[in-house]
C-alpha cells in the first residue's frame, strides 16, 4: 500500500493541469488521487477529458480516472490549483475553508495580504503568513500560491542581487512562450510570424507580485519592495520558455563577476532541504554570447532551473541580462509542486 | 525615350538588393540600369544570380540585365548600395571617390564624422555634411547613409517627442525580424519556436546612431543628442517587421494625448516636397490595445509609415510604447531611397 | 448615387467573410449593403463584432455597418454565404425560399442533386441545375456552391488534362493552411512546430467533389466524372496557401510539354467574359524546381491563379506534380464571388 | 579502466555528428575516443568547432576532445560516419581500406551492390554483404549503411505488411522536418510560414533505397523487391520528426485489424538479441484520429519507435496511413548505432 499523500487537481484538463499531473508521477512524497475541471469534463475518465499537449504519455492511472465534480466534498487535503483566475476566486476558498491546503498557480488571491505568494528559494518565510487566515484557524485549510509565470524567473534572478546589492530599479521587458497562454489559448493565425504586444494583466501582475515576493515579512502582512519596477510583456512563436530582457539599478555597486557569482552560488532552503523537485542550482549563468535561448535552454535543471546571460553594462541604469524559464514548469505547475514539498518540510501538511 | 536618371545597385542580389529593386520598379525619377553584387554572382543574368525571396515577381528588364563587376567604371552616377559592412568600407569610398552619389544602407561609413546619416523626416539638414567630404571637392561624389533597421522606426518614434518635450532617457527592446539578417541569414534550426537574445554589434549601434540622428548639426560635424540611451536586441520567428518595446523619460512633461498628436501629426520635408515615396503619415498611432503587430501592420504606408501603440505610464521612466517598422522597406531600401529623393530634391543629383 | 449591386455577407466576421469585405472593397459590379453574423455579434458595429485579420484595413463604410440579424427580411436579394455548415444548412434554404440569390462557400448543399457546384473555369454550364430548385420556381431565389478550398485548386489544375487526356486515377495529398480552418481555428500549441495529419471531413469532400465538378450535366443532375480519387489531407505551420502533391494517370499519353501547355493555355468563359475578378491566367506552370511554395507564389493573379511546377515521372501512375492554390481567396472568398460574377454576366442576377 | 569499445565520428561536429555523441554518452558498449570534422575545425576543442544544437549539454568529456583530422591513421577501428555524401564518397572507402569498420549514415555507398542497407529490424541478413567487399578481405575493414531519413520510417511501417501480406504498390509523399537538412541546413527565410516542394535527390533515394532494403539477399548482391513504388518529398517547418501521408497495394488482402496487429506485434532480430538502443516496439500504431503529429510523438521509445497511424481505405490503392519517424534519431544517428550493435552482436566488430 501506497504511504505517499493523497493529492488533487482543480483545473487538470488544462496546460498547467497536464503539467501537474506529469510532474508527480513519479513524485516521492505525493501522489494523485482526485481530479476535477469544469462542469464539460465531469464524470468522463479524464484521457478523453482532456485534449493532452505535452510530450510523454499520461500516466496510465491517471488516463482511467474520473473526472470529479469540483467541490471539496470527497477531494483529498491537498489541492493543487491551476484554475482561471474567476473561477479560482469562486472555488479556491471553499476549499480552504473545508479544510484543504490550497496549492495555488492562479493569481486570484495572490495579492491578498493574508495569503502567501512564494517562491521557496527567494521567500520561504513568507508561509508563515498561513496562521493569519481565517480558514486557517477555522479548519486547518489554508491557500499559498506561486507568482505568474512571467514573474517567477525574473524574480529568482533579481534575489540573490537584491541580498548582495539591493535593487534600486528594474525594468523587464518579456516575450513569452504561447502555452502561458493556457490551450487552446493563442490562434495560430494570431501568433505564426508575428508578435503580440499586449498580455492582459501581466504587466501588473508582475510588478506588483515582484515588489511582494521580494518585499518583508511584517507581522500579518508583507512591505513589498521598495525599488521601482516597470514591465513590458509580448507574446512570441515559442512553444515554452519565457525570455525577459532586463535592466537593473543597484544600490551597492558590483562588479560583474560578482553579479555571476552571485546568481551560480545561489541556494537556499530547497537545496538545503534537498526538496524532490528543487533544481541542484536554480540559476545558471550561461556564458555563451547568445544565451539563454528558450529552445535548447528551458529544459534546464528538469524545467526548474532559471537560466541568465548576457550580463553587460547598461548605459541608463547599470547593468542589463536575459533571463530565461520555462513558463510551465519553473513558472506554474513545478512552482505549486516545489511550494507543496516546502509546506510538507516546515509541516503543513499533516 | 526615358528621362529618368539610371542608378545602379551594389550588393543588388541580397534581401535588401532586391527589395532596391523591388522599389524602384515603377519609380517616377530613377530607373535601374546597372547591378553588381559579389564575384560569384559577376556575368551572370540577375534572375539567376539572386535568389529573389519576395512576393513579387523580378521585374523583366531586371531579369535579363547581366550582374556586373563590382567597380565604378561603367556604372552610373547614382548607386544604392546594400553590402556587407566590411565590404562596403572598401568599395562605397571607390565609388565616392569616382564622382558617385553613393546612398548607402551599410554601416560601414554611418559613424564617420563628416558622412550624414539621414531620416528625411528627421534629420534632412544634416545633408550639408556632404559638402565636408574630400570626395565631394575632388570628384564632386559623395556617400549618405541610412541608419541600421532597428534604429530607423526608434528614432522616427522619437523625433517629434524628442522636438516638442526634449528626451531625457529612452531605453529600447526590440524583437527583430529574420529578413534583418539578410539570405541565407538566420538558420530555421536556430529560430523556429525560439528567440535569439544577440544580435551582433546591434545594440551598439542603435545607441550611437539614434544619437547622432537626433543631434545637431554643427559645422563640418554632428554634436550627438545627450540624452541616454540603451538598447537590447532579440531575433524572433518573424519573417518582416521589427518590433521595439520603449520606454522613456522627458523633460518637458507631456499629457499622452499630447504626445499622441505629437505622432499622428508629425511631417517634415518628405511629405511637405512630396517625394514618391515619402508616406503619406510617417508615424500612425494605433488606438488598439494589442498593436502594432509585424504581421499584420508592417505593410502601412507601403512599408513606410512607422506604427506605434500602447502608450502607457512606465513605474521607472515616464512613458512606455511599442514600435513597429518594416525593417528592409523603411529600415533599409526604402530608407536609402527616400535619401535619394531628398537628395534629388535638394539638387544633389545634376 | 451607386449602381451597383447591392449584396449581403451572411458569416460576415469570419475569416472568408473578411476576405469577402476585403475583395469586395473596390468591386465594379457589387457593394456591400448589409452584413449578419452569429447573435454575439448582431446589432454591433462590425469594426468591433469581427476580429479583423487581414492586412489591409476594413474598408472604412463597412466598419461602421451595423451586423444585422442573419434573416432574409431586409436583406438583399445577392447573399453570399460564408457559414459553419451546420448553420448554413438551415439559414441558406431559408434566404433561397426568400427569394434570394445565395452563392454560398459552406459545404452544406454542395452535394446536393439540384444545388450547382462550379467553378466557373471548370463546369459553368453546370449553373442550370438553378433551374431545377424548387425556390426558383416558388420565389426565384436558388443556391449556387463553389468547392472545398482544397479542392479548387486541384481540379482546376487537373480540368485542363481531364479534357485533354482523360483522368483515369488522381491521388492527392494536401499540405493545408491554418486560415483554411477559420479563426480562431487551430490553437498555436497545436501546429507551431508541428503537422497535424487529420481534417475532419476534407478528404470525403476532396474525393467527392472532385468528381461532381469533373462530372457531366444530365438533366436534372450531375454524373460524376468516372475515374478513381483518393485524398489524404494535412495541416501544416502555414498562414495562407493549400499546397498538395499529386498523381495522376491519364488515358491518352501525353508528353510533359503538351500536360505545361494545357495548363498555361487554360481560359474559359471567366476570362472570354472579362469577369472582373477572373485572373488572366487561372493555372500558371512554374519552372524552377522547388516552386510553388505557399509563402511566395500564393497570391498570383491576386490569389486567383492556381500554381502548379514539378511535373515529373510517377513510377506508379504516369505524372507527379505539385499544386497551390490560395485558400480563402481562389479557395473561397473569390471563388464565390467568380461565381457571381458569372451569374450574372449569365442573367441571373436580374 | 574502461572495457568499451572506443569509436571515432567521422563529420562529429553536423547535427547527425551531434546526435552520435548524445547517443553515445551513456551507452554500455562503445565511447568515444576520436572526432573528426571538416578542415576549419580540425585541432580546435569540439566544443568551439561545433554549434551544438541540441537540447542536452555536450558531455564533459567530449566537449574537452580536440578535433582529429579526417585521416585512418589514429583513429579507432569502429567509425560511424555522418559526412556529406561527396566527401563520405572519398573518405569511407579509405577508412574501410584501413581496416576499419564504417558504420555510415551517408548516402554515398549505400547503392553499391557489396555494400549492405541495413534496418536491423528489416534485413540483418543482408549484413553477409560485408564478405563481398575487398576491403574486407584485404584488411578486415568493410562498410556498412543506413537509408535516407525520409526512407526509414516508411520501410519499418511497410515491413511487416510486406512480410505478411506482400506489398505491390507503394506511394508516399512526405512533410521532412529542417533538422535533415543539416546545420545551418534551411535559411528560416525559406521555411517560416512555408512548404517546400523539393529536397533534391530526396525521391530517387527513397524510392530506391526502398526496394533494396525489402529485396532479397542472393549472393553477393540484393535482388531489389519487385513492387512499385512511387515518393514525392516536401519540407516543412518542423524542427524534427518526419511525417509521411503513404497509400498501399497488397498482394494478399488483408483486414485492418490485421494489419494494425502486424504493426505492433512486429520484433526481430534487435529486440530479440536485446540490442542497447533496440526500442522495446519498433512500431506503434495510435489509435487516436489525427495521431502521429511530429511536436508530440516523434520522441517514442526514445525517438527509436516509429509511429503509425490513420489506417483506412483508399480509393485507388488499398489502404492509406501515416507514419512518423525521427530523422535524426532513428532517421540516421540511431540508425548507425543500432546497425554498429547489431554487428557487435554478430562478431563483426572483433
Amino acid at each position: 500500500m501506497s504511504t505517499k499523500l493523497p493529492v488533487g487537481i482543480l483545473g487538470a484538463t488544462g496546460i498547467v493541469g497536464q503539467r501537474f499531473i506529469q510532474m508527480l508521477e513519479h513524485h516521492p512524497w505525493f501522489e494523485v488521487a482526485w481530479l476535477a475541471a469544469s462542469d464539460r469534463s465531469e464524470g468522463r475518465p479524464y484521457a478523453e477529458a482532456a485534449r493532452w499537449r505535452l510530450k510523454t504519455a499520461i500516466p496510465a492511472n491517471v488516463a482511467k480516472m474520473t473526472v470529479a465534480p469540483a467541490r471539496p466534498e470527497g477531494a483529498p487535503k491537498i489541492i493543487f490549483a491551476a484554475l482561471d483566475a474567476k473561477i479560482a476566486l469562486e472555488l479556491e476558498p471553499q476549499f480552504a475553508a473545508a479544510g484543504c491546503a490550497v496549492v495555488s498557480n492562479s493569481s486570484a488571491l495572490r495579492m491578498q495580504s493574508d495569503v502567501p505568494l512564494v517562491i521557496p528559494e527567494v521567500n520561504g518565510d513568507h508561509i508563515r503568513l498561513i496562521e493569519t487566515q481565517p480558514w486557517r484557524r477555522k479548519s486547518g485549510g489554508f491557500a499559498v500560491t506561486n507568482p505568474n509565470c512571467s514573474t517567477i524567473g525574473l524574480v529568482l534572478a533579481l534575489a540573490p542581487l537584491h541580498r548582495r546589492f539591493t535593487l534600486e530599479t528594474v525594468m523587464a521587458v518579456t516575450m513569452q512562450a504561447v502555452s502561458g497562454a493556457g490551450y487552446p489559448g493563442v490562434a495560430s493565425l494570431d501568433i505564426l510570424g508575428n508578435v503580440i504586444p499586449y498580455i492582459g494583466k501581466e504587466e501588473e501582475k508582475m510588478e506588483e507580485e515582484t515588489q511582494k515576493l521580494l518585499g518583508t515579512l511584517n507581522g500579518g502582512h508583507v512591505d513589498p519592495a521598495p525599488f521601482a519596477m516597470s514591465a513590458q510583456c509580448n507574446r512570441v512563436a515559442v512553444e515554452d520558455g519565457h525570455t525577459e530582457s532586463v535592466a537593473i539599478r543597484l544600490k551597492h555597486k558590483a562588479k560583474p563577476e560578482e553579479i555571476i557569482a552571485a546568481w551560480n552560488d545561489f541556494r537556499d532552503e530547497p537545496q538545503h532541504l534537498h526538496l524532490p523537485s528543487a533544481p541542484e542550482q536554480p540559476i545558471l549563468y550561461m556564458t555563451a554570447p547568445d544565451r539563454p535561448q528558450p529552445r535548447f535552454d528551458c529544459d534546464l535543471g528538469a524545467g526548474m532551473t532559471t537560466a541568465v546571460g548576457r550580463l553587460r553594462k547598461c548605459n541608463v541604469l547599470d547593468w542589463k541580462f536575459t533571463v530565461l524559464s520555462h513558463n510551465t514548469i519553473r513558472g506554474a505547475a513545478g512552482a505549486a509542486l516545489l511550494n507543496a514539498e516546502l509546506l510538507k518540510a516546515k509541516g503543513y501538511l499533516g
